[in-house]
C-alpha cells in the first residue's frame, strides 16, 4: 500500500518551523520592556502588566483589559491582485487598535492569524512586516500569531487574515459614551480613503466600471489600485495625545471608529437615548475615491451607510474644550474638523 | 446607470446586526463578575483584572498577560461535511486555552473570528454555542468576536474560524521548562483522538481509503466521522487543580500541549539543552482512530510526527511528587499515565 505523508497532503512542518524563525525579527521590532523574554517554547506570548511597578501602578490602579478582533475583509483580494502585500498588515492592526482606543484604552499587544493555501515565505513576510509596522505605530507588541496552511480550504495564492488586540484602561475611566450630552462638539479625524470596510461593494463597482486597478485616474491623481489599497489610518497617537493632555477632567465623552455602517451607525452606537448627532456635510473633505464610487453606480444614501466618507475616527468632546482639543490635534500634525454637535433627540445621526 | 448596493455585493448589514444580537446570549453565558457590563457600543470587550481587589491582588501581585491564537485547521471541513457544527467551537477554544495553560496561566477571556461566504445564522449559532461551551469549561469569558461575510473569498457553505485567548500568570511563577531536570517524571493526559491537528493528512487518508464518514467501523466502535470529529479535550481544570494543590513549591517544571509536530516536537520545546525525554511506548493507550490511520497508509514514524497518538497534554513534575500529582488528577476523574522520565541528553525526545 502506498504510504501517505503530511507533506503529500500539502503541509510541510519544517517549512513552517523555518517560517516561524523568519518572522521572529519582525516581531522583536515591536517589543518594549514589558514583553517577557521568550524562554518558553512559544506556546503563548507573555506580557508584563507592571513593567515598572511604581510608574505603571500609578497609571492603572484597577486595570481593565480591553480586547477586540477584526479582519480586513476582501480588501486582501485587491492587495493580492496588485501583488502588493506590504500594507494590508497595517490595515489589520488599524482595524483592531482603532476599536480598542474608542474606550480610551492603551493598546498593549497584538496577535495575527494568517490562513493560506501554501506557505509562501516571501509574500507572507511582506504581510507580517506590515503588521509589525502597524504595531510599532500603535505602540503595541506583536506577541504571537498563527499561520495556518490549509491547501484544501484556500485556493493557491489565496490569503485571509484576522487580528486580535488587547489594551488596558483604568476602571472608571473607560469612555463609553454615557456622558455624551447636549452641545458636545463632534470632531472628525480624516480617513485616508475607504480604509478596510465595504470592499465587496468596492470590488463589484470596480468590476462593473471596466476601469482596471492599474489605470491612472485623473480624478484620483493616482491609479485606481493605489487609491483603494491605501492603508487604513491608525489613530492611536492622536487619541492618546488628547487623553494625556486632560488627566484630571474627562473632556472626551465618546469616541467612535467609523467602520462598516458608516458615520451614522457608528456614531449612533455611542449616543445616549435622548441625544442626536447633527453633522454638517460641508464641514469635512470627502476623498475623490468616494466620488469615483458614486459616479460608478453607488447611491449617495448607500455610500453613507457603508463607507466612512472621509472621516475615519470621531471624538465627542465637551464644548468648552473643543477648540483646545482641536489645537492639541493640530500640534501633532493632525487635521481635525469640527463636523457637528450633539442635540436633544432620539439617538439618531442626522447629516445635513 | 444601474445602482449597486452593498446587498447586491452579497453583504447584508442589517442581517449582521441581527446576528450580533442573536449570539449575545451565548456570550453572556460565559460572563463572570469580572466582565464589565457592556454600556459601550461594542467596539471592544472589557474585562476587569481586579474584580475583587483584595483577593485578586493577593493572587497576582505582578500580573503577566499571556496571549495566544490558533485555529482548527481543516477539521472544520469534516464538520461541514457531516453537517455537525456544534463541537468545532469546543476545538477552537481547546486549541487556544491548552496553549495558554502550558505556562501556568489562568485563562481569562476569549474572542473568535469567523469567516464565511454568507451569514447562515442557524449554522453559525451552533458554532458559537460550541465556543461558549468551551469557554465555560475553561472558565474564560467570550468577550467578543467578528463574523466576516466575504462572498468572494469563501465558497457558499465554507467557513474558517480562528480564536484568540488571554490569560494571566504571576510574574516569576510562569512555568517555562527552564527548571526541568534529570529524573523529573513525565505525566501524560489522554487525548480524545486526533484533536485538531493533522486534518489535511487525515482527510487525504480517508479520501483514499474509500471509507465514508457515515460508515460504522467495528474497530472504532462508531462511525468514522464521529471518531475524527470528536472534540479536542480541554485540560484547564486538570492543570489548575494540580497547580492549586502546590502553591508554595513548584512541583510542575514544564507543560506541553501536544499539537502539530506530535509528542516529539512539542515536548522538545520545553526541554533544557542538556536533557532528553525518554517515553515508554507501551505506557499509554493509543485510541483506535490512530490504528485506522496507520492501516490506511500513514507510516508509524510519520504518525508520531503529526499526531498526539493518544496523549493530548504533558506535565513534567518533580520525581518526589509524581505519585501525588497522579492522585490529584485521578481524584477529579482524569486518567493520567506516567509515560516517561527526563534523562541527561541533548534536548531529544526518545520513544522506546
Amino acid at each position: 500500500m502506498a504510504q501517505i505523508t503530511y507533506k503529500d497532503a500539502g503541509v510541510n512542518i519544517s517549512a513552517n518551523t523555518r517560517w516561524v524563525t523568519a518572522i521572529a525579527s519582525a516581531m522583536k521590532s515591536t517589543y518594549g520592556p514589558r514583553v517577557v523574554a521568550d524562554r518558553h517554547g512559544g506556546f503563548a506570548g507573555l506580557f508584563r502588566l507592571d513593567y515598572d511597578e511604581q510608574l505603571f501602578r500609578r497609571n492603572y490602579a484597577k486595570p481593565v483589559l480591553v480586547a477586540c478582533t477584526d479582519g480586513v475583509g476582501t480588501k486582501v483580494l485587491i492587495a493580492l491582485e496588485m501583488k502588493k502585500l506590504d500594507t494590508i498588515g497595517i490595515d489589520l492592526v488599524a482595524m483592531n487598535v482603532n476599536d480598542l482606543i474608542t474606550v480610551g484604552a492603551e493598546p498593549l499587544l497584538f496577535l495575527d492569524y494568517l490562513a493560506v493555501s501554501k506557505l509562501d515565505p516571501q509574500r507572507l513576510r511582506d504581510v507580517v512586516e506590515g503588521i509589525a509596522a502597524g504595531c510599532r505605530e500603535s505602540g503595541c507588541a506583536l506577541l504571537g500569531g498563527e499561520t495556518a496552511e490549509m491547501p484544501d480550504m484556500y485556493q493557491p495564492g489565496e490569503l485571509d487574515l484576522a487580528g486580535f488586540s488587547v489594551g488596558v484602561v483604568e476602571h472608571g475611566k473607560a469612555i463609553d459614551g454615557s456622558r455624551v450630552n447636549r452641545d458636545d462638539v463632534i470632531i472628525g479625524l480624516p480617513s485616508s480613503g475607504v480604509h478596510s470596510n465595504g470592499y465587496s461593494l468596492v470590488r463589484k463597482v470596480i468590476a462593473e466600471s471596466g476601469v482596471k486597478l492599474t489605470d491612472y485616474c485623473d480624478g484620483l491623481g493616482e491609479t485606481l489600485g493605489e487609491a483603494v489599497l491605501r492603508p487604513t489610518r491608525i489613530y492611536v497617537r492622536q487619541v492618546q495625545h488628547v487623553l494625556n493632555a486632560y488627566k484630571r477632567i474627562q473632556v472626551v465623552t465618546g469616541m467612535a471608529h467609523v467602520t462598516g455602517g458608516g458615520l451614522k451607525e457608528n456614531i449612533a452606537r455611542i449616543l445616549p437615548a435622548n441625544c442626536d448627532a447633527i453633522l454638517k456635510k460641508k464641514s469635512w473633505f470627502i476623498p475623490p475615491i468616494f466620488d469615483f464610487l458614486a459616479n460608478h453606480g453607488i447611491r449617495t444614501a448607500e455610500m453613507y451607510k457603508v463607507f466612512n466618507m472621509g472621516v475615519g475616527f470621531v471624538l465627542i468632546v465637551r464644548p468648552r474644550f473643543a477648540n483646545s482639543v482641536m489645537r492639541r490635534l493640530e500640534e501633532i500634525g493632525e487635521s481635525p474638523v469640527q463636523m457637528g454637535v450633539v442635540k436633544r433627540g432620539a439617538q439618531k445621526v442626522v447629516i445635513r
